[in-house]
């Protein structure tokens, strides 16, 4: 079988499955975006979370909380409330942990090329900790991943060990970025039409090699291009990918663009 | 100029340049490893950090602290004293927090096969958010990355908002973690040193096609036998890695060994 009619048959095999997760169904603020990618012969989506806010139960064990064992006090994809939080911590008999994760999308991509374009798209919407992985029999698939959320020891053995008044302080910061993460999602929604109709326009006007202009690799030249239509990415979302070099890690430029 | 003649040239000429972190030289927990990469031709590290502690004070703007603007009350690679947390934090007038990061390593490969050999050895030894890029102008990159260490609000313009009892009981949690993360730079280190053997074996007495007994992506496979010279993978990590179904995430599994 060719490549992408194996393709074809691993994408309809997956997304004829049921979904199996402790919710089953998509994520309201990510609906949109995961139809985007499967109605496009060359991804699918395979599992996908567009944030949230959760409040863990277990025992910490040595690194981190063992998530066999641990039980979930709270999950919510919206805004969570300081009464919510206060009584699902009352609940709490082992070491509670707050913690906000931002979007995790896994989109399988028929080939490596698509891969490219989709991480460049994430990167570009501040998805900084994507990344691509490539199988054993050649499946390739995008991690779409942020950096860090938030991760907050709050009680130790049921005993809380923080205020009120700082755990609604928390769930401000927690709240604003799962704000942030939900523009973010619209961010790569958009970008992701573009470099789409982008890619449509390149592979029906020429089958040439990519050239530099199109390609999703150029990242300063996208990043203004994008600025100059105020959409797909802010400055914000700039200085956080031009100050990598600030960050205190041992670091030896790259030579040329990278 | 060939791939091979390329890549030899950047590894060059990266590897010439001084360091340009703050730090200005490559942490000692990860120098083995470093060396061990830079020693090998398919490979050359192009930024590392070890793991660390740090106290940012900054604004938080929306989303994250603003790296430009925030400045470093305490960073330390070691565990740390609750005594010198406590001062650091008198430094802050702004919002304090603080952050386990676990190990970051950003490593250029000469092939995609290099990658995956390499992304497979940091997905087995702990480091799941691990992931390639692929830049436009070929150049292929694997960051090891781990899932979330810490990240802790504790002041609100200058005021404290949490207790000194708390600030040991975090602080006991970081230093595991710390702990812990060394442990996985150790395995990795050994189970790259694995890998490279058996794909130097293999380079030496085959050039036939890879097969599935040596393909760097036979994870189970190759966890079980790691078990059994109870080297490089540990229970714990093995139930992290096989529990993503249990993560809550709109999850459809893959319809064959991914």
């Amino acid at each position: 079988m060719d490549r992408s009619a194996e393709f074809r048959r691993w994408k309809a095999q997956c997304l004829s499955k049921a979904d199996l997760s402790r919710k089953g169904s998509v994520d309201e603020d990510v609906v949109e975006l995961v139809q985007l990618l499967n109605e496009r012969e060359q991804f699918f989506t395979t599992s996908s979370c567009a944030g949230r806010i959760i409040l863990l139960d277990g025992s910490i064990n040595g690194f981190e909380v063992q998530k066999k064992d641990c039980c979930w006090l709270l999950v919510t994809h919206r805004p969570c409330i300081k009464d919510d939080m206060v009584a699902a911590l009352k609940k709490a008999n082992g070491d509670a942990i707050l913690k906000f994760e931002p979007l995790v999308l896994h989109v399988q991509c028929r080939q490596l090329q698509d891969a490219q374009i989709l991480h460049s798209v994430a990167i570009d919407s501040g998805f900084r900790n994507s990344g691509i992985t490539v199988g054993k029999r050649g499946k390739i698939m995008l991690a779409v991943r942020s950096t860090h959320g938030l991760e907050v020891p709050l009680s130790q053995e049921g005993k809380l060990m923080v205020t009120e008044e700082y755990i609604d302080f928390l769930l401000k910061i927690a709240n604003q970025k799962m704000e942030e993460n939900k523009k973010r999602i619209e961010r790569f929604y958009n970008c992701l039409q573009h470099a789409l109709e982008r890619a449509t326009v390149t592979d029906s006007h020429s089958k040439e090699k990519i050239n530099e202009k199109n390609n999703p690799y150029s990242h300063k030249k996208k990043r203004n291009r994008a600025k100059a239509r105020g959409k797909c990415v802010t400055e914000e979302n700039d200085k956080e990918l031009e100050n990598d070099d600030d960050l205190g890690i041992s670091v030896t430029i790259f030579p040329e663009d990278y």
